[in-house]
């Protein structure tokens, strides 16, 4: 079956968006600076119409990202902050299912990414992306909250976190609502590391639940 | 001049330690794994009278940090939860000089540790352990709010970090009260990496401010 994976850019203090972030600022203060590690990289700079880049080991695991989903699972809230910055031809460049409490009709984009808006939960976004996948990955995309829910369901078969050596001092944090250890049971508390890349603008660790 | 160092080891959620910590459990439910890599380690078994041990990367980096420091300064409240456990041989062999509110005689230990109780705030019990330590550094031996109030007033010149590969889903946060970028303005927001190395156990991060 084909597999969930998330990958997420978060500060030494664990926030992966900086203080007043929403429409206007979608990283919020300073939080540019969490993805410093990806805007050079060739396959990161291809998938964006752009040319040139480096390559090495963290190319490779950036290419390996975006040729293993066939879906993207989203929460509403980042839909919401990346609508406008994503664009007419979004990153994504397959089905996008947004968890919302909005109905809405299915947005149609450029180069093959659709916006899908789901209203039956995550769970059944995640149906859907699996679904429309096929023998692909499903990502998930963020925010922070959809990760939350999806760590303590059990549901993330592979977490990669790009540890920027930055500390943000404030806004969203990654990991807020995991629930205390043993106080549900069905959330994995040991995670087993399969990579870990360095490079100057972050400290990259793959993850699966053991 | 004599540096400043401190080494952590926190969760994948940024916890270093797990809920409910206190004198019962100084580590709290869990916390007991953030400190799982360096049990195994010759140098650290060494600074416990126990034989044996891997050596290595990491055990060079545990080496360096019981080699550096002539003097600790450390919290409060990580004195009340490690008093006990750490008995009366301690592992710090120098002068200790906790911060704290409650005046109190020192306290001779053997093996060269000796705790002072400082109420004259943090930077006094730095100045006092610069002094005590000559040329030798002076290790910040945490808890989580006297290494937040070094990292604000730019006190600190090294930060290691050991990132253990769990989620302790609440507990005590490394990094809770930074203060938002830019909003104070003497506060180093950007570090530097200067050493990545990665055991089974962690993923150990050194940092120098920018």
């Amino acid at each position: 079956m084909s597999e969930v994976i998330a990958q997420l850019s978060v500060s030494l203090d664990g926030y992966l968006a900086g203080p007043e972030s929403g429409r206007e600022h979608p990283l919020g203060i300073g939080g540019e600076r969490l993805h410093d590690w990806v805007f050079g990289l060739r396959s990161w700079r291809a998938g964006h119409d752009l040319e040139g880049g480096t390559t090495g080991p963290v190319d490779d695991l950036m290419a390996e990202w975006i040729e293993r989903p066939g879906a993207v699972v989203m929460g509403h809230g980042m839909f919401i902050t990346g609508e406008t910055p994503w664009g007419d031809s979004p990153p994504f460049h397959t089905p996008v299912y947004v968890v919302t409490h909005h109905p809405r009709e299915s947005v149609p984009k450029a180069g093959g990414t659709t916006y899908h808006f789901v209203t039956e939960g995550p769970e059944h976004a995640l149906s859907l992306a699996r679904e429309a996948a096929g023998d692909r990955d499903v990502s998930l995309a963020g925010g922070a909250d959809l990760v939350q829910q999806f760590i303590r369901a059990g549901l993330l078969d592979e977490l990669w976190l790009h540890i920027a050596p930055v500390f943000l001092g404030g806004g969203r944090r990654l990991f807020d609502h995991l629930g205390a250890v043993g106080a549900g049971g069905e959330k994995p508390v040991a995670w087993r590391k399969t990579q870990v890349l360095d490079s100057p603008e972050a400290t990259h660790i793959r993850l699966r639940p053991v």
